[in-house]
């Protein structure tokens, strides 16, 4: 696989030794592992409706190609949650504890995660050194990278401003740089590229409904942070206790919350611990300003939303299904 | 300058907050000046000085490109370095605190130094997207800041490695990695670029004496920490403190100790602080066993080394003084 392809020459490109070349491994094997691998088979479907769409049928060599720009989509999000947890102080990562947390591992992360940011570059170039769209793959990973980073940033800079600063439109623009651009519009650029498509106004139309599709699907992550059983979401929501600038925080503290209630977050939120009296008088708030049925309403207008994009999607000759698919995939997801 | 080229048009282009804008440019001003310079005007020189011998003489676009190509070393060896500090849980760098430590930065260091990273492509892209050899720049770009981050692992393993792993062999790998590709290879290798040199040759002949260089500049560096006086070094030297695998110890450890020397390292080396009684006895031990002799003979010994290449350096076309100049400025060094 591809682990294996891209570590096995290290020790003699890199006169790397024994142990450093099964610490990569290791690594690559913990953090890319064990995800949902939405992002990566988006690639691949996305990449076969296009194709199929033009009358291509795609060959075992495109099929190839689309399913290691998946893979590198699954380890760049890899380097970015290894980054992301340290920074986080995150305890646990899809069900086992995060690589920072490891014995021997700690700020050794770090580094860990900017060899694998170099990894994903390595494998573009092994597979697609001699594409003509080679330097296009360069380039828009390294624009996504730079895009999420910008989002980390301004996600980071919260721990730096008051509750007062954490309004809707910030939360939309963090969300819509830190995930957005890397979970659905890279996947499906990336099939889009490998199907041919040259025409810079393809991508900007496909651009549009995907980013709205990965805002969307981030309010659903924040309303399921507080609001599904911790058995459905396979997690305990923390959202609360780390002050997050969290769909369900915006509206309430800017939109619905009385007076009193305005003045229990300031005093509660991201200073209580999670499952205490408070963290759940405040999820108690939410419910009592009817943020359920808030949440209910921007479903449905987000949905309607992106479909108002169909007409220009078919406009630059792509097939709607590429929205489609994915839209059917994260509309209504209950985890 | 290219801070503010890089920056200004953030608001518009990635919808950047004024206030994260601030952020980066603070970011940049604050890690990537203050420091020599040496390597970003070893671009400059090295690149006059190939173009010269070609018999071309370098014009003010030139001249702009070198310039540009150096500062994107610079801010290379600042996002390493803000890692690094962070990693190594260092205090000072370049007379002031280091990034990570100033008020409400932290772990946004880490994120920051990502940040740096992509930008230096940006830089890159800006610059250099229509010239013929863009896409080689970026590759060799990447291809350093991977070997910088395989030297960056071998280093970082030391923690988890006992004292009889640090060998010779080990520590000329990590300094190799970490230290002497961005540092001596990368300035020549891109002034060669910017001259238009294609031969592969010529790279592989002129990398070689470069990285001897490099090697032998962190021998010096390890030396200087522990025997150069503190108000010529500008800091205090820590390497015993903090366990480093150094030019000193690998020899005093693997070479010159008695029985007796060496279980004084085992019992004291990394974990004495700097200035107590075992560190300055561990320095009185390195003086008895007679390193510094030793030091001064692998000196003239690299310089040998260095001045054996210059037949094949000149056999693919170079002028030795690309070589030279460094060898001059780095040879003999005493801070
Ligand atoms: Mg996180
Ligand atoms: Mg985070
Ligand atoms: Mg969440
Ligand atoms: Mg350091
Ligand atoms: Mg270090
Ligand atoms: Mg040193």
């Amino acid at each position: 696989c591809l682990i294996q392809e891209c570590t096995a020459s290290l020790p003699s490109t890199h006169e790397l030794p024994k142990m450093e070349q099964k610490w990569i491994v290791d690594m690559l094997e913990y953090n890319v592992k064990g995800g949902k691998m939405n992002r990566g088979l988006m690639v691949v479907e996305s990449g076969k409706v296009i194709m199929k769409s033009r009358g291509q049928e795609p060959t075992d060599d495109d099929l190839k190609k689309l399913a290691v720009l998946g893979w590198c989509i699954e380890w760049l999000q890899a380097w970015l949650l290894v980054a992301d947890d340290f920074m986080d102080s995150s305890e646990t990562r899809r069900g086992q504890v995060c690589w920072y947390k490891k014995e021997g591992v700690d700020e050794i992360a770090i580094n860990d995660a900017f060899l694998l940011e170099m990894l994903v570059f390595r494998v573009l170039k092994r597979h697609f050194w001699a594409e003509p769209y080679y330097m296009d793959l360069v380039d828009l990973f390294m624009e996504t990278t730079f895009q999420t980073e910008c989002g980390q940033l301004l996600d980071l800079q919260c721990k730096n401003l008051g509750l007062a600063d954490f309004t809707y439109k910030r939360w939309e623009l963090i969300v819509k740089y830190k995930t957005a651009f890397y979970s659905f519009y890279l996947p499906v650029a990336l099939g889009m590229t490998v199907a041919g498509i040259k025409n810079q106004a393809a991508y900007d139309a496909a651009r549009e409904p995907l980013l709205l599709m990965g805002v969307y699907f981030q309010a659903q992550d924040d309303y399921l942070d507080a609001f599904a059983p911790p058995e459905t979401l396979g997690k305990i929501g923390t959202d609360i206790q780390d002050k997050k600038c969290g769909w369900l925080f915006v509206q309430a503290y800017h939109e619905l919350c009385s007076p009193e209630q305005k003045a229990y977050l300031d005093e509660h939120y991201g200073k209580c611990k999670v499952q205490t009296e408070e963290e759940k008088k405040i999820k108690e708030i939410y419910r009592d300003i009817g943020l359920e049925e808030k949440y209910t309403n921007y479903e449905a207008q987000s949905y309607k939303d992106i479909m108002a994009f169909q007409g220009r999607v078919e406009e630059v000759g792509l097939p709607w299904e590429i929205i489609d698919i994915f839209l059917k995939k994260v509309y209504k997801r209950s985890k």
